[in-house]
């Protein structure tokens, strides 16, 4: 499965044109065994990362709401080591964390050595929400975008790859989740009104989206739109990105720290 | 079944009494089955504990080398939803932690409300390996017993429950870990030669464990002495402690924040 067309760096995505529904011609019980496959083969990798214990991997979940970051984390982190992976959700920023500039908090939670971290919203919302409600000015948040840029590099130069996910979703697909919320009494707690407001902002946040995406990638950290309505098709792409990431890394299991031909096992006591 | 015989809250447990190898008189298919079963609950009573966001639980993972900590928190999590468990692994303290007292950097990763966090060793360390070494005075060592009760006190009165599991084993056992770890190639770079100079200190470890276990621990905070050698048993049994006491804790859904009464799904725009 070829999932280049939806893999960005250094071009707006346009995302009006974008599927949000997508099952790539496969049908769901193919789906879901190639899902299985690449898990598998990302556990397996997850392992060599941590093992090795020299580079990382930050993944960042960016989308409207109701989108589905919180169980495609689900998904993605269910075959994964927990000691080695860390989620980190990014709320409305504290009063020590607005004290600061707005990649204070988020630097302090890049991935270790070894580690994988994924990014439940990110840095990206102060070039999202914050633009379109313009809570911080133009030129602000114009050059915003080049300290992103400047923060991975950062980290790409200390060996962490970068993998920045959008999960894209159509109004009337977002609109559908929130009479959800609604209708089933164990999501109630959900549902928030507020929510109805910020989808009025629904094409400033596409724009916000497209000029973020189109300023900020790179090799080694591109950006991916993935049709995100299919949830098979959306974990498995998501899955694939991060198995190949993880590939390219070509961790290896350290070199042991002491010559264990030195040692016989018959002769241990 | 009931693993209370391997349940210490204020007495000692005799260590060299406890069985380090146990199958509960099961069938490895009764066991396996049994441990999924748990698994399944663990991972519904995690939603709920995650969504009160109200209270939360700690569980420590105490050992000696190679007893099967690592092998234990990947079983244990790996139905578990990522966001929401932290795994925390202590290693030797950095000059900046040893620059404070020694809960300091414990404190720092106490979970958040609605989280389960796992401690890879912990400040158990403190009066464990500190202690068998003398690297502290023994009146600083028989003071922290008392400074960990406070602590898992303070904890506890916010809300978090802990659960303490030292995974016994063998000195025979260990050293056939050993000799796995000399064997099999991709386990070379675990063999660490010091793990044999440590496992001469047996002895003194199992007193320093027995104290610890007699000395902290209450009905909010019990110690559980793991027979470790029977993997499907262990794994069900510390699935079967966390899941009681997530049941014990009785998390609930929260009432939704706003009334959703006054909203009709049909009407949402």
């Amino acid at each position: 499965m070829d999932f280049a067309k939806y893999r960005f760096v250094g071009q707006n995505p346009s995302l009006d044109q974008l599927q949000t529904l997508d099952d790539g011609g496969m049908s769901e019980k193919k789906l879901r065994k190639e899902r299985e496959e690449v898990w598998e083969e990302v556990k397996d990798l997850q392992e060599v990362l941590y093992a090795e214990s020299k580079q990382s991997l930050l993944i960042v979940l960016q989308a409207m709401d109701a989108a589905g970051k919180d169980s495609t984390i689900e998904k993605l982190t269910r075959n994964m080591n927990a000691q080695g992976c860390n989620v980190v959700s990014f709320k409305s920023p504290s009063k020590i964390e607005l004290a600061h500039d707005f990649l204070w908090r988020v630097h302090q939670n890049a991935p270790r050595s070894g580690d994988i971290t994924i990014f439940n919203r990110s840095h990206y919302e102060d070039v999202l929400i914050v633009k379109v409600h313009g809570w911080a000015e133009t030129d602000i948040i114009d050059r915003r975008y080049d300290h992103i840029n400047a923060f991975e590099s950062l980290l790409a130069d200390r060996g962490t790859r970068v993998v920045k996910f959008m999960l894209n979703i159509s109004p009337e697909y977002q609109l559908s989740r929130f009479k959800r919320r609604l209708e089933l009494q164990e999501k109630n707690w959900k549902f928030n009104p507020g929510d109805l407001e910020e989808r009025k902002h629904w094409d400033d946040y596409m724009q916000a989206f497209e000029t973020a995406i189109h300023r900020c990638a790179s090799e080694d950290s591109p950006w991916y739109v993935v049709p995100a309505e299919n949830r098979l098709f959306r974990d498995l792409m998501i899955g694939s990105v991060v198995r190949d990431t993880l590939k390219h890394m070509r961790c290896d299991y350290p070199t042991p720290e002491y010559d264990t031909s030195a040692y016989k096992a018959d002769d241990l006591v």
